[in-house]
């Protein structure tokens, strides 16, 4: 997509008058410069870049209602930037305009391991907050891979490798406090695990991609760290093998925590990547968690169901670093697939389908891609029918973009024909818009209703999702 | 509550103009006498009836759209009705209006087996449902005791005895589609597990109580029938050593699907009604779903918890038969209930709290029923923190409905105070809105805001929530 295509209104007289009023407040905490706007920018998308005017780094909840009062009254607007791991062009800034860096609001801010809950600052990485549960015997199951912001992952309504077993961001988010467009903060609800008290604003602004106000502190759900994990892989001579073998798991009922899937592109991408030797065909990579007992139990019935698929036989462990290595293919796939061709760039999609449908839309994909002659593996989020799609491309190359978006084009129309969505997990950005009409329709026209109520002046992360 | 306190203008002209042609079009599918327009606002609540002005029987989405758009030209509430089940109201008609009967639109729409999902029309209940199913090995587990409608059961965010395993509506409505208030039909998501993709609108209609649109039909997640359900009992000497084995289930992972309690003065109640012999004391019901090896498992791993509590040896059972003999006495709470004493009404009330206070609020209520000398027993969803408190009362009586509605009062602001919810499932309707701005401030007015956005001439159940 070329940044003329996504490029939006600017506001030159507002932004005139903002700046000077930002540097006079923040001080060293307004940042200007253009390395400092570019990495604001900086994504894992293959999007052009779209600099903000300038940055500023929040440190509290006053902070932010600051800026967005300031940003109202001269109607600029306001862009939250987590780590920079969104992957359709979250964090540009297509009509210029404030972009929030909360790498200074990254605290816990209150653990209850009574309640299995906890409260955060939005700039804490997934990967922060674990570290600083441990010693409660906690843990904030979602893995969407990066190792992104919580309030970044609330976002995008993230999920990710054990989706399957824990729901996603919509499913563990308890409560949020948000500035809202008149610059005041709001709390969406209490810690109780349940409620019926109003609409679920908690809900509504998961997902909404910044679009409707400004999120300063989010409530988790953790769970309490499985007494055993155990993980294995095994391989089928076809996708659909793979897949049945998915259904059947689920069907069942067998509480799996992540199973992925990885065609053969990916596991010869991963081999050569990582020097291992994974026959180069469809694999699982399974993970269970629970005690010894239930962990053997699930492994057990697992197994039961590959054998009646036709896989290879079940290998796990519940060592740890034995299956590391045996999941080792599984945690490098993003390195693996950017080492077939360091020179090109990347486009990561992701659709999601009902799971009866996955194998029927990998396969017509594989298809595609290789009537394409693409280099470009997939991997699964299987459990949830959820796949990714890494194209590599040369993204200076306009033709080549053009075939690699009209690819995208006939993967979001197949998934859609499938009864699916044009996006599991990464959100609509910049990157998906053409396609939500086409996925919603009339419910597209309430969304707007709903962002031009909470959001009249459009402040809010202009040019995204709409 | 007296009616005038919940009583809302009426549009007498626009009234007198929609019925005549409500008749014209529907002809004996709209009814306007006495006793059908109350049958349409009976409910288990103790608030006064408010009667509509006249019921359609409603047969298919056209004739949705067709009530609606009359309704909104006339500026005439719609007040959609599934079997009246609810508790604070929600089928009452403050300012008059048409209720919508939806037991002409109770069918199941499509099964998928495969994908573990189904789209009904909202009339169809729980139970007719289940039994819809039944073929299929699958079943759909939120059981709110009542056998309500899935309409109204998504409508008030409903949950109930398995939410501990299952979630609640919120976790279990896959899409809807709507009608809105210009009488259009959208559809919010479709049946893939998960999605990124915009706004989040079928969160912002489950619970939304009817007052942004009138929902025409369900998707549903859908589970595998377990292989063994197995269920037990236990008693314990205090709500407190009930409570601390009930949060230590939880924080130990034990997938218990339902972990109910019940105070003494409830299982003396379900003694007298039943003729059963529970020793009179704080008692667990519990329930685990899987395979046989599992069940044994959880039970296992439960009746050690329960005997590091000092509670009673924890008998349980996978037999059908036997285990509904040990369930008899919670599944008959609420007529044993009414049975203390037949000749007055029932007050039920619930409130929803974060699982480390939950002995807290149930020992301080019991402490102010017993300061009140009501009948008040207590059953409570304890895995998730949410309790019940039916009182019995003289309805008709103001002092006694004062000293009740000040209990209840009391309760929600205690429930508040732990950072509780005053409502877990029920729903805010009329008999909560009082509480509603107590406990989210701020937030109740963004729901104004989008009310306002979607219904702006407020005709979509009007006087609830707000």
């Amino acid at each position: 997509m070329r940044a003329d295509a996504i490029a939006g209104p600017r506001n030159e007289a507002g932004l005139k008058a903002l700046l000077p009023l930002l540097a006079a407040q923040f001080g060293s905490r307004f940042q200007t410069s253009e390395a400092v706007r570019g990495h604001h920018t900086h994504t894992t998308t293959y999007l052009p870049r779209q600099l903000p005017d300038g940055v500023v780094f929040v440190e509290s909840a006053d902070d932010v209602k600051a800026v967005v009062r300031l940003c109202a009254t001269h109607r600029v607007p306001v862009i939250p930037f987590g780590i920079g791991s969104s992957l359709e062009g979250q964090v540009n800034a297509p009509s210029g305009g404030i972009s929030l860096d909360f790498s200074g609001m990254a605290s816990v801010i209150e653990v209850n391991p009574d309640d299995l809950d906890c409260t955060v600052q939005p700039g804490i990485t997934r990967e922060s907050l674990n570290a600083a549960l441990r010693d409660t015997g906690l843990f904030f199951p979602i893995d969407p891979g990066a190792n992104a912001t919580i309030g970044g992952m609330t976002s995008t309504r993230a999920s990710g490798t054990n989706a399957v077993r824990y729901g996603t961001m919509k499913d563990n988010v308890l409560a949020l406090t948000v500035v809202t467009a008149n610059g005041e903060e709001i709390l969406t609800a209490h810690r109780a695990r349940k409620s019926s008290a109003g609409y679920d604003l908690t809900r509504l602004f998961v997902g909404a991609e910044g679009t409707l106000g400004v999120i300063t502190s989010v409530t988790l759900r953790l769970q309490g760290i499985p007494d055993v994990i155990a993980g294995g892989t095994c391989h089928f001579d076809s996708i659909d093998a793979a897949c049945r073998a998915v259904i059947m798991t689920i069907q069942l009922g067998i509480p799996v925590a992540r199973i992925e899937l990885l065609d053969a592109m990916q596991v010869r991408a991963c081999n050569a990547y990582s020097g291992l030797t994974h026959p180069e065909k469809p694999t699982l990579f399974v993970e269970f968690h629970g005690s010894a007992a239930s962990v053997d139990l699930q492994s057990a019935e697992f197994a039961a169901v590959v054998a009646e698929m036709g896989g290879s036989p079940f290998r796990w462990t519940a060592d740890a670093s034995e299956r590391a290595q045996l999941w080792k293919a599984r945690h490098n796939a993003y390195y693996a697939c950017r080492a077939l061709a360091p020179e090109l760039d990347a486009l990561t999609t992701d659709v999601c389908v009902p799971i009866s449908r996955f194998a029927d839309c990998v396969v017509e994909t594989q298809k595609d891609i290789a009537d394409c002659g693409f280099l470009a593996p997939i991997v699964g989020h299987a459990g949830d029918g959820n796949f990714h799609v890494l194209v590599l491309l040369d993204a200076k190359n306009d033709a080549d973009v053009e075939r690699v978006e009209a690819f995208v084009a006939r993967l979001n129309a197949r998934a859609l024909s499938m009864g699916g969505t044009c996006t599991g997990e990464h959100g609509i950005g910049q990157g998906k818009k053409a396609f939500l009409d086409a996925e919603l329709g009339g419910s597209v026209g309430l969304m707007r209703q709903v962002k031009a109520a909470l959001d009249p002046d459009n402040i809010f992360n202009p040019g995204k999702i709409f």
